[in-house]
């Protein structure tokens, strides 16, 4: 290959959905896609993977692999502790060496879906030339990733960025995981979800629930009901707005971080006006003078940020032996 | 001097006194103190500080001086942009080549006062050994300290680390830098003396106001008023414990750092209890799972970590010619 961009795949693993590219150098000459499966466990999710992969038809060339994955990943084994968005992931599971051995040996290095989504938005996104960026990831949960002087931060135990998790409201609304007054339990789907059918159960019809009688109570199920200007989406979306903000405020003033990416499905279907309200919202709370210099800004890479910056964060393995074993020695 | 471990110079710049030490490795050599000047602006004060150091009597061996100060400090240029503690200090002053003109040459480094501090607790003090720690300190304000991966994270304008200035109450108490909720109104020392002081005016009497009518409102009232379990002292105390609990579970939440240096003069004097309440406090709000590997430990320094971290963040200039001009050349 002598002198020719490496080609580096990157695997977007969701929870409906499994998204993979190609990348030469930072150009994507390739882009498959396939359902997540919803039976079979890890072992069949890992022969979807395997088969996307080989979709792309870029074949040997791929020097390395990268997935990103939601859930605990463990970063230097490839083991997805836990992944409550896929069906059947109950146990750890050695999800790196697993999709290695399926690739005949390829190097496969195994990341959180919002770190890998904040190294797109930095390297090849709407955060190009930042040194120092926060991703803020907001779907069916809110995620995030932290590029400090130009390098992902895991933290001491791999956490770091977990915004979704900061305090937002002490002793307010219950999060999915259990906490109280969690950011994601206000501006997260499911948790805007779980509030939207209360206010029902209550008696105070919305067209969230009435546009999503057959099915998921969708991003677009909140864009259009924000659209129609009913009352609870429009309440859902305020407190969304105003909590993201403040929890910007807080991360941004904290590392000073003049930075903001902010996407994820919610985000990107609301638009670039949701994200003005939040950078407005932020605004408003930070120091003095740090208006100035604080830029909150929609993703730019939309729903390939995750493949692109799993194929980013691929890291490529220099034969040490013949892989004649075929597992993968993940690069740490 | 061959061998022998350098000697470093720390001097802790403070609204009412100027504390040095002479540090030879981590070996604390000589102190020395005096008031700091309260007329003749940023020059007495560089005079004094030149005396400070010369009083250590460790002469022409030591190769470098470290000035913790307060207020906002450019660290590559040392200039101490504005510092509102210390009397008369309106225009930005270059303190490091300053102090450098005033000491016949010498390498003067000048950083923030509590980045020093955080640095002296990180190498020499309750943090040895942590990679990720940070450090709050209590005083007159909050100030706190990044140390990120064994680095001393400064940030894309200097600022970072400024938890005093994050909202732990949206609409909440004015702070004295403007804005409003933000932690330093509810557990510094000045804010806690506003609210004790308007609630005498609003005729609800309390020890603090009785303590302190011919001296300051200084951490010993408070110690002393809360000893006493003054009603308002006690409620003041509860809502900095409080607000410092959910401005550390959000910070290292966000960062996965898994310690916390509490220090400055308010916590000292309130003592490890009321670290202890911090702790617990912060614990009760991190996620899932953190509560087993976060500590906030109390600063082991106490008043000495300001000068010992200036001394220890004191870079020694390399010789590049002579110095006949006087002139700092403040290695960055």
């Amino acid at each position: 290959m002598g002198d020719l961009p490496i080609v580096r795949i990157g695997v977007d693993l969701g929870g409906t959905k499994i998204f993979t590219v190609a990348l030469k150098g930072t150009e994507v000459v390739a882009e498959a896609k396939s359902k997540t499966p919803v039976q079979g466990g890890p072992l069949a999710v890992v022969d979807a993977m395997a088969a996307t992969v080989r979709a792309l038809g870029v074949g040997s060339e791929a020097e390395a692999v990268g997935v990103g994955a939601p859930g605990v990943i463990d970063f230097r084994s490839g083991v997805v502790h836990s992944a409550p968005n896929l069906t059947g992931w109950v146990e750890p599971f050695r999800l790196g060496p697993a999709l290695s051995e399926a690739l005949g040996g390829t190097s496969v290095t195994v990341d959180n879906d919002v770190n890998v989504g904040t190294v797109a938005e930095h390297q090849m996104g709407a955060a190009v030339g930042s040194r120092d960026v926060l991703g803020v990831f907001v779907g069916t949960g809110v995620g995030g990733g932290l590029i400090l002087n130009n390098r992902l931060r895991r933290g001491a135990s791999g956490y770091a960025g977990e915004i979704g998790h900061v305090v937002v409201r002490p002793g307010g609304r219950r999060c999915g995981c259990g906490g109280r007054g969690h950011l994601e339990a206000y501006a997260g789907r499911a948790g805007m979800e779980r509030r939207a059918r209360q206010h029902e159960a209550r008696g105070r019809d919305t067209l969230l629930v009435e546009l999503s009688r057959t099915r998921r109570m969708t991003s677009s199920v909140f864009a259009r009901a924000l659209e129609a200007r009913d009352p609870i989406a429009v309440a859902l979306v305020d407190r969304a707005v105003e909590t993201l903000g403040l929890a910007l405020s807080m991360a941004t003033t904290l590392m000073d971080i003049p930075m903001v990416v902010l996407g994820g499905g919610l985000a990107d279907r609301l638009g670039p006006s949701f994200v003005a309200r939040v950078e407005e919202a932020a605004l408003a709370l930070v120091p003095n003078g740090r208006a100035d210099t604080l830029r909150v800004v929609p993703a730019a890479l939309s729903d390939r940020g995750g493949a692109i910056g799993a194929a980013l964060s691929a890291r490529v393995r220099r034969p040490r032996s013949s892989a004649a074993d075929g597992r993968a020695r993940v690069t740490t």
